[in-house]
């Protein structure tokens, strides 16, 4: 009985704990939050939860997420189109663009191959990319999965389909982070840092 | 252009940053787990939500959030009428009941006075303390906000206003938490604990 009249909360609570890293105290604080919105800010916030979900699906050429028929990526002219850099997901399209470098297309692959999570090549949007090189002109494909395991091997997963395309592929380098510690970066980093070592 | 495709997006993740402690990182990887989720959790969500919103109030009595007239506690018989322990939040109210210790009845003020955001004592529930001082048999009020300074502030604020009450008023003991370690504790809480020994 005593569950029962707060089973509001509880539900909310649950709700917040299936969001990537909510733990039962940040969930039961976000809910709490929550009863402290105005009614208006409650009623935009469960607005904005249905609008993403029915706006936003992927871009019909590479994969990324939009809110049109082809992300502002894809759209854009004055991209080249000659390059595709391969990403796991949208959140890594966001941090590239970021650094306001890089000038070319993507490909969202959203996911990893993991044998262990039963996540199989065709799960991912490889076909997607294969298609895309057949009939768009690239002259380059830039593996930028993470450096994780699962990001490793799919880099290499992919990097051996396109092998026989003649395509250039390249993977994004490992090393030490700017700003990072010699003393603080492990083993296989500083290994790959002394590696990729550059002439100055 | 670009940041239009993304709008629904763009708007959840500020939905979520409005949440305690979200930054612009967390908000936007929720955000993000919002779009792979069902179509059916993200309607669940959402009414959660609003049902939260509009189905949790205040009892009537201690002021903490109930679905019902009266909270679960206050409509427990079997709870301890004479003793009232006094919170700043619902938050508090969980964590105090999660000991399984305290078998009386609570009060939550809904905040502590703090000058600085211009929350004065009227703004909290301490007219509804009195009233219930008033109005139920108690003996002993518990002052148990928390150890910060406007916690200390806003029980030192309550204990003069009961004083001539001639009801048993008493603070929560500070001390070194318990598996804590020594070395790690401040100065001040060391202090509180020194002070606060207990012969064996």
């Amino acid at each position: 009985m005593a569950s029962e009249r707060l089973e509001p909360l509880e539900r909310l609570t649950d709700m917040f704990r299936r969001l990537d890293g909510v733990g039962k105290k940040s969930a039961m604080r976000y809910a709490f939050c929550v009863l402290n919105f105005t009614d208006d800010e409650a009623k935009a916030f469960a607005e904005a939860i249905l609008a993403a979900k029915s706006d936003i699906h992927q871009c019909s050429r590479c994969q990324n997420i939009t809110a049109g028929e082809l992300c502002p990526i894809c759209s854009d002219e004055r991209r080249d189109t000659g390059v595709i850099c391969v990403v796991e997901d949208p959140r890594a399209v966001f941090a590239i663009e970021k650094t306001r470098q890089y000038g070319g297309l993507y490909h969202v692959l959203h996911g990893t191959i993991s044998p262990a999570r039963g996540i199989t090549p065709d799960r991912l949007k490889i076909r997607e990319l294969l298609t895309r090189l057949q009939t768009e002109e690239v002259s380059e494909v830039i593996l930028a999965t993470n450096p994780t395991v699962e990001g490793e091997a799919t880099a290499m997963y992919i990097a051996k389909l396109l092998s026989p395309l003649g395509i250039q592929v390249s993977r994004i380098a490992n090393g030490v982070p700017v700003g990072g510690d010699l003393e603080f970066t492990d083993e296989v980093t500083l290994r790959r840092a002394m590696e990729g070592r550059y002439l100055l």
